[in-house]
């Protein structure tokens, strides 16, 4: 049975359960506390040697890591990631998006509050500012339609929504971006969250 | 025909250049000077409100962002993305990487010594930690084989090499990298650079 390597409290390990769970594949979640260092350790480093969360290993030893890359391959054959060329392409962009202009602000935020007891007021200004940045962005794209990339839900939604339903704990305003908050609904119906 | 906007000292910019070339397309170059905040001027943010490049427009004035995404984009039905599954599974996974783990700590360290004029004492030494622990990660890839995915060049190749050919202006030792070294050579040959 396929393993899934995450901590239950990181939005890069939860979207892939989303996604598996959504499509419903079968797997086994092994829990791995990143903020534990539990990932530095020798017998995770021999599965991932840059030591990040998460990773999926199939059952034929094969490993494959980042989030979005095992969501776009998890969900190859679905919906979730559409067949039309255009289509695909804005999941892309959305998808690294997320990385690059996202999660290091949003994740990163909630992370050293929730889980390092840094006050706002101890947060890098740079990064909160780069963070209310991503969120106007969605709310701009949410504006205008109701998913990220086409008409229906695709990966790019359930990677996006995963650490964005989360964002108040790093001290975002979610309720001044009444798209996004309306779209973190329809994700978490979308999920049955 | 086809616009990218980029500016020729980008690597994110030059890897689509390296693509386009490579397959022959058609395109014009509108050089944007991100250095010089053109990308915070109003035409710009008309083609892309989150104000990065590059973009590429095409005929019919759809615009696509996220150099990686663009990549994927422009080389959808060649050899540079393959069809295989778990080989295009590990294109994604490392071009997810570049953008999350390498060109924060090798782009940005280079940006700041060469257009900032920082010297080696004034980088941040998380940054510079993490970029050597990214070139160390690509050692050890190319140690075990001469292409990140699969055995030919991807657009995985063409993204990374973006970047890491100019490591040295960013004070990291490409020497100190043997397989990187060589990897370099390989793929600046087959782009004909």
């Amino acid at each position: 049975m396929m393993k899934i390597y995450g901590w239950d409290r990181s939005g890069n390990c939860l979207k892939v359960r989303f996604v598996a769970d959504r499509l419903g594949l079968d797997y086994e979640w092994v829990e791995v506390n990143s903020a534990e260092l539990e990932t530095r350790q020798d017998w995770y480093l021999k599965l991932n040697p840059v030591g990040q969360i998460p990773i999926v290993q199939f059952d034929d030893g094969r490993v494959l890591s980042q989030s979005n890359a095992i969501l776009l391959h998890l969900a190859r054959d679905s919906d979730l990631v559409p067949d039309d060329p255009w289509r695909l392409a804005q999941v892309h962009q959305w998808l690294f998006w997320e990385q690059y202009s996202h999660e290091p602000y949003i994740a990163v935020c909630r992370f050293l509050k929730v889980f390092k007891g840094m006050t706002d007021a101890e947060l890098d200004p740079q990064k909160v500012e780069r963070g209310n940045t991503a969120l106007d962005v969605m709310d701009g794209r949410l504006a205008e339609a109701p998913w990220f990339a086409g008409d229906s839900p695709t990966v790019a939604d359930l990677s996006l929504v995963a650490y964005t339903r989360w964002a108040d704990e790093g001290g975002f305003d979610l309720a001044a971006r009444p798209h996004v908050a309306e779209w973190i609904g329809r994700v978490e119906r979308f999920l049955g969250l």
